[in-house]
């Protein structure tokens, strides 16, 4: 079985309202030394099987086809056998 | 300047709706090897300075106050010199 480790996140030239707000709270709440904030979409996925070429092979199309949005958002993986 | 890469996920107790969800439409997708989902957030914190300690000091507290809840989710960081 392998655990797929995928970080979903903005493209650098996109807006991220979320990062924003969350870089202001922590400049209100003291945290001075911080200079910018990126949030992202963080996934563990558990695939059955052995084969890794298979498995990654899935993880792709499921971070195209479900898990990300390709316009604004990019896409890492690792895979990792359990 | 260091990078904190900050990873927050619900405790493994905890029921996961979004996770569940993802998995229910992957199913749908036609993925059938997949076996679960857990869905957590994934933050990058630039932060300004040199000193690794003080910067980790910072680092767990705005996890601790800001961008994680402690009574269902653990976080995890890295720190990376850039």
């Amino acid at each position: 079985m392998f655990v797929a480790k995928i970080h979903v996140l903005l493209k650098p030239t996109v807006n991220d309202p979320q990062g924003l707000t969350i870089a202001r709270a922590l400049d209100r709440l003291g945290f001075d030394a911080v200079d910018a904030v990126r949030a992202g979409k963080y996934f563990e996925v558990q695939i059955q099987g052995s084969d890794e070429l298979t498995a990654e092979r899935e993880v792709k199309a499921m971070c195209e086809k479900l898990l990300s949005n390709p316009v604004i958002e990019t896409f890492t993986y690792e895979l990792e056998l359990v």
